[in-house]
């Protein structure tokens, strides 16, 4: 047995082990406290923007467009205006099944339900939802919905209309529509080929619905003056000499119009004689806020078509130098079409 | 001085103490860690629901219709089939500028795009987005995404056809359209007042555009001729003596066709005239699975019409038995028309 004074010393040194261990666990513990309420803070945080949305709906495409539109601009504004037109629309196979186009074939024409996917509104929405966002959601949810115009300027009109009076892609949800042929419905692909199309490559794709003129073409219907001089208005196309013959001469390499020169020709024809978007930019052109897209001259341009590269010059509105080359865009470059985009927007805005 | 086995029963006391005070900081730091843990694993399971939903997008109605109709049962299946049916579309005022409409009554029609809300795969969406959820958030959107079916039976054809080939509400995103015509835009009080509707009272809407006959009514265009055989099939309405006149004694109570009650016996009329779903539900009925709304006999039924019961039988598919009584709706009472939307989608499904 040891002495008191030993038996007190061995004590005290075991009282400071014990101490230490103390302070380390209050100190272990304040910290996981705090790491709980800040997690907790955190998760309120996210809990707090989806209670802020209430109202908001979620939405997932079904599929994806493959167009010959591989930008905004050039893409005609609605699709049947230039009926030779193409796209492929690739449903999801981890969420549609095949079963699910069965007798779509019957139908002669489809409405689109797509989204308006390179709108700088969107891109507001993505980064709030795809987003870690620890910030105010609250404030960024009211930031989005002040991203739309009240007003636009339609086509071949000199002022301002109310944006719901118009299609303007920048809309508060930016869901698009177009009317398209049905050319061939791939059920074991899960692929609906369609024609006279004004979807940009890479446009989401929300729902499709047949079209039934009894439904959907009432009459007598009648339409904004200003919808009605757009209409007149259509373009004559001339193309450079040889220009057609370098189209025959890339066919092979052409994607959805492979071996098809001249179904390319007549739709890229087609594509710029209706195609708005061009006198919109050469107007803003003129007024010297030109740039982006609008390489050199105020009226000149490329539309990118399929796999070809379309330089087009416009005078007194008509196209009257078209010529052709090739270009190499990637299935897949998703970011690259973006940056393109980009542009395409600044001009369209 | 205490004495050493005097000092050392101080520190013993002392050790006990501390030792309690240790252990009391250990089991505190371990329910603060698993604390913590556990916050992480939800925030990280709402995160990964987040991210699950990479390619979802988020939409915010833009506003809500008040409806003659107040249930999904005996809403037509298209509104200008039944061009006396009204609707008033109430914008947001916290997300729309009165400006936004300018121009819009240069159109006769317009196109509204709404939110099938009262389905049961929205409710599923619903229940993710706004709702607690700590479960597994993925699962629950795989179960989503299984919500709608490969096909559905339309209206007078016996098999099923997939769901692409068909306007049936229950689709993977519950987008509906409706082709409306414009009966007066009201820019100050932020409100479209619609005819020729199919729209329940309630509903969500997502986007309006105006409707373009050049873009929107493509010809020649042939639908299914399951499609061709339905739009041929109008029954006919015998109203019960005295009915009209019951209609004319509410006029003042009416909401939408306050003291007009003749527009709204034509209305009523046009309703049950093209009404597919009492037809359906009559079939299902006769197969022995009826129930729901139906009550007593397999061909009769209750159509909510403004603040109007009309009690309807039918007999070989016309309406040889119409009645009116008066049904106090209040305006906001959302939770009552679910409940009462739920058996209409019993019989719907």
């Amino acid at each position: 047995m040891l002495c008191g004074a030993c038996a007190a010393f061995a004590l005290q040194q075991k009282l400071r082990r014990i101490r230490r261990e103390l302070d380390k666990a209050v100190a272990q513990r304040d910290s996981e406290h705090s790491g709980r309420l800040a997690m907790q803070r955190e998760l309120r945080a996210v809990m707090a923007s989806k209670l802020a949305q209430d109202d908001a709906l979620f939405y997932a495409p079904i599929g994806t467009i493959s167009s010959c539109f591989k930008r905004c601009v050039g893409t005609p504004r609605q699709g049947h205006l230039a009926p030779r037109t193409r796209a492929v629309l690739q449903l999801k196979r981890s969420a549609i099944s095949p079963d699910s186009l069965d007798g779509l074939n019957k139908f002669s024409h489809v409405w689109v339900f797509f989204v308006f996917h390179l709108n700088n509104n969107q891109r507001w929405t993505r980064g709030l939802t795809g987003g870690g966002g620890t910030g105010d959601d609250a404030a960024a949810l009211r930031k989005v919905a002040g991203t739309f115009p009240a007003k636009v300027t339609p086509p071949f009109l000199k002022r301002k209309v109310g944006l719901f009076a118009t299609r303007s892609p920048h809309r508060p949800n930016n869901i698009g529509l177009s009317l398209c042929r049905i050319d061939r419905v791939d059920m074991a692909g899960l692929a609906i080929h369609l024609r006279g199309i004004d979807l940009v490559h890479g446009t989401p794709v929300l729902d499709i619905k047949p079209f039934v003129p009894a439904y959907d073409a009432v009459t007598p219907a009648h339409v904004a003056p200003w919808v009605e001089s757009s209409l007149q208005h259509n373009r004559a196309v001339l193309w450079e000499p040889g220009a057609q013959e370098q189209v025959t001469a890339l066919a092979a390499a052409l994607h959805l119009y492979k071996d098809e020169p001249q179904e390319a020709i007549a739709a890229i024809a087609e594509a710029l004689e209706v195609d708005i978007r061009s006198a919109f930019m050469t107007k803003k052109a003129a007024g010297q806020k030109g740039g982006g897209s609008i390489k050199g001259s105020s009226s000149s341009g490329i539309l990118l078509f399929d796999t070809l590269a379309v330089h087009w010059a416009t005078q007194g509105g008509d196209f009257n130098s078209v010529s052709v080359s090739r270009v190499e865009l990637a299935e897949g470059a998703d970011a690259e079409d973006d940056d393109v985009s980009e542009e395409a927007l600044q001009e369209d805005a």
